[in-house]
């Protein structure tokens, strides 16, 4: 039988299980990426487990988060990651050398690789044939350390691309497409591999703009096939020779099918407050707007910005609109400035900032209170710009741009109508990404190699082996697809504190209910409850690590995250799933007692549960889980596990599969 | 008898009193400036005086502190600045359009003019012979609605300048000079008014690093005269017609004299956490450097970034040394990309910001713990960077750039020697400052006629008239040199708060002792003991404003910074003076009460107060204050003075003098 793409590439790394979907496999991990919010917790664990050095190809720490480090714990935090980098064998990334998925793009993604990543968007080199998987930092820290990456094994779905698209529709259009057609859980379980005529007519930043918001759909990966245009790009970063042919066999098959004409595509809008809530721009035309942000993973590339530069050129920003550009990288706002493009800009009126994520996890330029902010962005969960009850619509960098430009939204289409001289800008590689290395520190170039810890950075929290008996109160309610910024909030007041787990999970859930954290040590264990999707968004484990240090012993949930169920089993939470009924009848309040041994249930691969409330009615819940997990979850979590697998013998930097 | 400049200016303007040293002289004000995080308040009492339109030839307002809005309220301040702008008829500097010390010396600042700003280094533009001066934003407010604006006659020294500039030695030295010889209280109540044959050596940009800095001093302002400089500047900035020949007579009679010969000079820094502690920066060479920052509007313009850009041209920053550039005006970041220097800059590591006041003020870019920072700005209070205990070094732009290249503090020309094809960059202006002004909205461009006014933008709090009885605890004692950093701190966790007042309060003198304002709501009145030069620094009337909230009903100090005190006649708070030996005897906790009858001593002229402590011992304490002063406090502040003005028929916009 053929094989997609996906296929070749898992069969290529498989060190465990079998490529059946819905199987536990594991997989080897050439390259490992980490972020700033992230990956101190990453180095901290990999620091626990005693381990001397890295043992993936490559990995590589990059600071672009907290970049603006508005305290001096977020510097801290830049200093100890450098420092980890220089002492483990990592490249460093320095503040304001850009976002992780868009430097890694320009400078190590690899066509054929597997790439684990602690950060939601690692898909985006998907884009150039790269399968690439978010996922949390302690699978970061084993993978680093030579372990295998377990995963569910994914159903491939194909996305046959045809026809080509018209003038002012983009590579954004098509993904914001797949989410008016999908939803944020159309892609749970599943990698979209994208096929088909319309492929060779995208370069591979259209292409890595639609992987990287795979990852709205809640896929594990997206990916594309190789071919001239990866060969090209690959030429225009300097690294042709990585170039690997990918297509899938003719006779591959698919789990699914769906098709996406090109041709059919017009300029879309995603409006407040989720990705998926997609409409055609001309349906909100009209609608005043405030800011404009053109920047982040998803389309701050010089590829993306340029078409904004051009639209801006010689024209001047509606005076009661601010228009801020965010590059991906330096790389490509040293391309922009030597080529005149940022002075143009400046000239336009926009405000140029540094290389960074900022404001798309509400750090700077958050929105004024009852305003409407468009962003190209790729996520506007609900108070995720750092202001409850944000107004924030995703799009494209024309549409962004054509709203600058008018001062409300207006498809462009109808704006180069009004206009006259206004042409779709259309997009242009530069011929060589050429911009400086200074910012990029290879580990032979390392000027650390002990770790500097600054008082904010924290010791590992680690948790007992999970217990025979579970009982508690049930501390919280939730609706449907809470995500991890309402978890764990990624504003700066709260990002600071990322390393530092005391003092961050009081604000655990803050964003649902005030008085959880406190609640939750007070009642000392206890659990949640939500609807379905429950931890969708980003991959930040910090959303089990902290409900695990407030004592929380499980969730109740109809469905969960990919990512997040992962790190819940990395932190000895146990993720039962509940059916509709039981989820309506059960109360915030309500005392939930696990009848059965827990302990023994989870060693001995017992699926169902029976969950007992108010001593008065009785319901089943599942624990969907490998054997791998359970002895995770009957560890107390996977650092407790492979620290155990280490003392029993397992000897040097590979942890033992089981 | 001759005039200096600063007579012939204030003669001109002089609405009340005589040119006599300390006496209280009233003038007319040409031009306003309100920034970010004062003009909010600013614009609120505007507001609360019922004026219509601003009055004054010209009023701009820039958003300069907080641009990287790192919470709605920055954002929320800024639409409301906009609006109030739109409404009563000022210019409108957008967030990034830089500082607006910069933004208005390359748009307004006019020879010969006269400048009030609420920022204490409005005195920049006297680098082209404008009269300029820093004060709280009541006063701003009532010179924008055509009052006079009242101050001591300040006397006028003399700084003779004699010689050039040696290589490697700049402005930034003479002025560090300055602050090596008199210290930061050295310039209280005077004129710094440079003449001598080193005037011409320098250029316009390379005056306003001097007068800017002149705040550090303590000065009432500095200025220079007006040369070929002066209207060569002019002419680069489009504004050639608005040249005034202005020199001192021959035979005009200074206070006091001070000659630097500008060929002694060499690189010069201030070590932490004081500008006056200057020393040569061969003495505190090879120690590490952490973190680089060009920028501010001491020397942030494009004289001040060209020198660090050829500096930078082809090398690469220290690996273990971050380089932020943060340029004073997007104008001088728009010509700088233009002319390729901010690709070059990025090329060799630079982190290119956008155009902010920022890290000056400890909003971004704050130090990690226990590092070293070497920055161009005017302070280095301790705390001010964002961290307690920071290690700030204040010192030029070549200075700053040497110490990038090495990683460690270095005298540039030691470096010059180390590498060989190093040079001095010299100093260089734009043919043309021709940037656009697509960020400056002028009044007829206006986008908004009303205020708009975002849930943290509250009330001005208004004091009830001085009482006859003040009485109550000495709630804090503090030492010398008290900044209006320490009363309320500028970190953006606290910043956000200005239009906020009560919740403001909460951080009152919170850097000296964190129970204090729970201590002062709680007494119900009370004062505040100080030693010697309280109130420097920043001009912000918060600082006084904060503690009328909280109860405070007058401060005991050895002395007071200028800006300050003026502050607190209009806040309605009563500044005694005391001598040394009350200050060592007086105890915080002590009961303190008046023992005249406050309000009809304040009214009458009396001079003296006698203070009883505990019951048991008294004191002789000073009020130093015009007659009009007088008339401020006991209406209970400036506000509700001139509010009871307007109340008692005074008619038009313009309050009466008395």
């Amino acid at each position: 039988m053929g094989q997609t793409v996906t296929e070749k590439i898992l069969a290529d790394h498989l060190v465990e299980g079998e490529l059946t979907p819905g199987e536990e496999i594991g997989i080897e991990i050439d390259q490992v990426l980490t972020q700033d919010t992230t990956g101190t917790m990453v180095w901290l664990q990999f620091e626990a487990l005693e381990l001397d050095e890295v043992q993936t190809e490559l990995a590589a720490q990059y600071c672009d988060h907290q970049t603006y480090q508005f305290d001096f714990k977020n510097t801290d935090d830049h200093r100890f990651l450098r420092s980890a980098a220089g002492t483990f064998g990592a490249h460093f990334s320095r503040p304001g050398n850009g976002i992780c998925h868009n430097v890694h793009k320009e400078n190590f993604a690899a066509p054929g690789k597997t790439l684990l990543g602690s950060d939601s968007h690692t898909p985006t080199p998907g884009g150039l044939g790269q399968l690439a998987i978010g996922a949390g930092g302690l699978d970061i820290a084993v993978a680093m350390g030579g372990g295998a990456y377990y995963v569910e094994m994914p159903e491939v779905v194909n996305v046959r691309l045809e026809g080509e698209l018209p003038a002012w529709s983009t590579a954004k259009d098509v993904i914001l497409e797949m989410l008016r057609q999908l939803s944020v859980k159309g892609g749970v379980g599943k990698v979209f591999e994208y096929t088909g005529p319309g492929v060779e007519t995208l370069s591979v930043p259209e292409r890595t703009t639609i992987t990287n918001m795979g990852t709205e759909l809640g896929a594990t990966s997206s990916i594309f096939p190789t071919d001239e245009k990866t060969k090209d790009f690959l030429k225009r970063v300097g690294r042709e020779d990585e170039h690997v042919d990918l297509q899938p066999d003719d006779d591959a098959e698919y789990a699914d099918e769906l098709v996406i004409d090109l041709s059919d595509l017009e300029p879309l809008i995603a409006k407040p407050s989720m990705p998926d809530n997609v409409v055609p721009v001309r349906e909100v035309a009209g609608e005043s707007v405030d800011q404009v942000i053109i920047g982040s993973c998803t389309n701050g590339g010089y590829a993306d910005i340029l078409p904004a530069a051009k639209m801006l050129e010689g024209r001047e920003v509606d005076k009661k609109t601010d228009l801020i550009v965010a590059p991906g990288s330096k790389q490509a706002s040293e391309i922009l400035a030597r080529q005149g493009w940022t002075a143009e800009m400046m000239a336009a009126g926009v405000n140029f900032s540094e290389a960074t994520c900022g404001a798309c996890i509400g750090i700077g330029h958050v929105p004024a209170s009852d305003s409407v902010s468009l962003r190209t962005f790729n996520r506007n969960f609900e108070g995720r710009s750092g202001i409850e009850d944000d107004s924030v619509y995703l799009c494209s960098p024309e549409v962004a741009t054509a709203a600058a430009l008018k001062g409300e939204i207006v498809d462009p289409r109808d704006l180069a109508d009004e206009l006259g001289d206004l042409e779709d800008p259309g997009l242009e590689l530069p011929d060589q990404y050429d911009g400086s290395k200074a910012d990029l520190i290879a580990p032979d170039e390392a000027v650390d190699d002990d770790l500097i810890k600054g008082p904010n950075i924290g010791d590992v929290p680690l948790k007992d082996p999970l217990q025979s008996h579970l009982a508690g109160e049930a501390l919280l309610k939730m609706t449907d697809n809470i995500t991890t910024d309402h978890i764990i909030p990624a504003t700066s007041d709260i990002l600071k504190f990322r390393s530092n787990v005391p003092k961050l999970s009081e604000f655990t859930l803050s964003r649902v209910d005030e008085s959880f954290a406190q609640r939750a040590l007070d009642a000392d264990g206890g659990f949640l409850v939500a609807g379905e999707n429950y931890g969708q968004g980003s991959s930040r484990e910090h959303a089990a690590l902290c409900p695990m240090y407030l004592g929380i012993e499980g969730v109740l949930a109809q469905s969960f995250a990919r990512i997040h169920k992962a790190n819940l089993f990395n932190f000895g939470l146990v993720p039962l799933t509940i059916d509709e009924d039981t989820y309506e009848k059960i109360e915030q309040g309500d005392d939930v007692e696990i009848v059965d041994d827990v302990g023994d249930g989870v060693r001995s691969g017992q699926e169902e549960f029976t969950v007992r409330v108010n001593d008065d009615w009785e319901a089943t819940a599942q624990l969907d889980a490998s054997e791998r997990e359970r002895k995770i979850l009957a560890a107390g979590g996977k650092l407790s596990w492979t620290k155990q697998q280490y003392d029993e013998g397992e000897s040097g930097a590979t942890p033992a599969d089981d």
